[in-house]
């Protein structure tokens, strides 16, 4: 998607380690105009898919997440990454985080990702795809369906995308990024 | 807002302690639609002020921000509940949560909340006012300024409204409850 490519080039920030920093319009500060813009690029290419829910992990799968919901007025539901004190009747599953170097638990709540949903997973980073591997895991616990997952930005090189397709998941990532070395962002054409 | 007080007495759920649950269209599952409504609601309510930025608290505030930011086409700034190790030049605040017992930090980036920004908050729960007194403790060690705090439901017999009203700051709740007790949900006509 060329104006999300472009505004990774202007504003990302590339880091030592595979890191790539886009706090300016996704992970602190938004930009609410563009995170519409992504949606309604999911819409066209989950075009053919039947969904009935829109799923993603908070906090930074909230935004593009609900304007992908608003565009197809479906709910949206987001995994918490710790066991809220007052809800029952949880699913659990636990994801490695590389960057983090530390496991954590996600969790959502069986009244809202149910048997025979059919749950399109949205979310801003695809890397090694632990996260993904959570959410299949959550919806495969749920009973439910997943029809597709869709990511604002793709990390090639750390192959979580790779694992993803070999499963048979229609995969959507509106920008791939091919390479970080020497703090050089490659985007695949 | 008649819709949010008409959902809240719906699918809103009454807990001991003056705790109510709104997960089914809020904070667990999403209702994008009504989102946008209530999101329309507050550009009706900050129609007459000048705002540059909307800010708001990870994880909950998130959805009603962006869907504010978008019908305003300003950047969305959320408050990390969590020091991101990648993250330089932050402010931070203490917020003790009541509903937790335990304090956390918020904070910030200087580079996203600025000298002279015009700050709407946006936040999903006004209870104790605490997140609330984090957020002015921000703003002003920003060099910002506060020119309106919008909540989706201000729970008015815990006062934080009361304290944020003294301080002469604009605040608008769409919803606001007047008691739980006894389980029982009174909404303010």
């Amino acid at each position: 998607m060329k104006a999300l490519k472009e505004r990774i080039l202007r504003d990302g920030k590339c880091f030592e380690g595979g890191i790539l920093k886009v706090d300016n319009f996704i992970n602190h500060q938004m930009d609410p105009v563009l995170m519409k813009s992504m949606a309604v690029e999911f819409v066209r290419r989950f075009a053919s898919t039947d969904i009935n829910k829109v799923m993603t992990i908070e906090a930074s799968g909230i935004a593009p997440a609900i304007m992908v919901g608003y565009l197809l007025e479906l709910p949206v539901v987001f995994a918490k990454k710790k066991r809220p004190s007052t809800m029952e009747n949880m699913l659990t599953t636990m994801v490695y985080s590389f960057t983090k170097d530390r496991s954590y638990e996600v969790c959502v709540s069986r009244d809202y990702l149910c048997p025979g949903d059919r749950v399109l997973f949205i979310d801003d980073f695809l890397a090694n795809g632990n996260a993904a591997k959570g959410v299949i895991d959550l919806v495969q616990q749920a009973g439910a369906e997943l029809v597709g997952m869709g990511f604002l930005i793709e990390k090639a090189f750390q192959h979580g995308g790779d694992y993803l397709r070999q499963q048979g998941i229609h995969v959507e990532s509106l920008a791939i990024i091919e390479s970080l070395e020497n703090c050089e962002i490659k985007i695949r054409e």
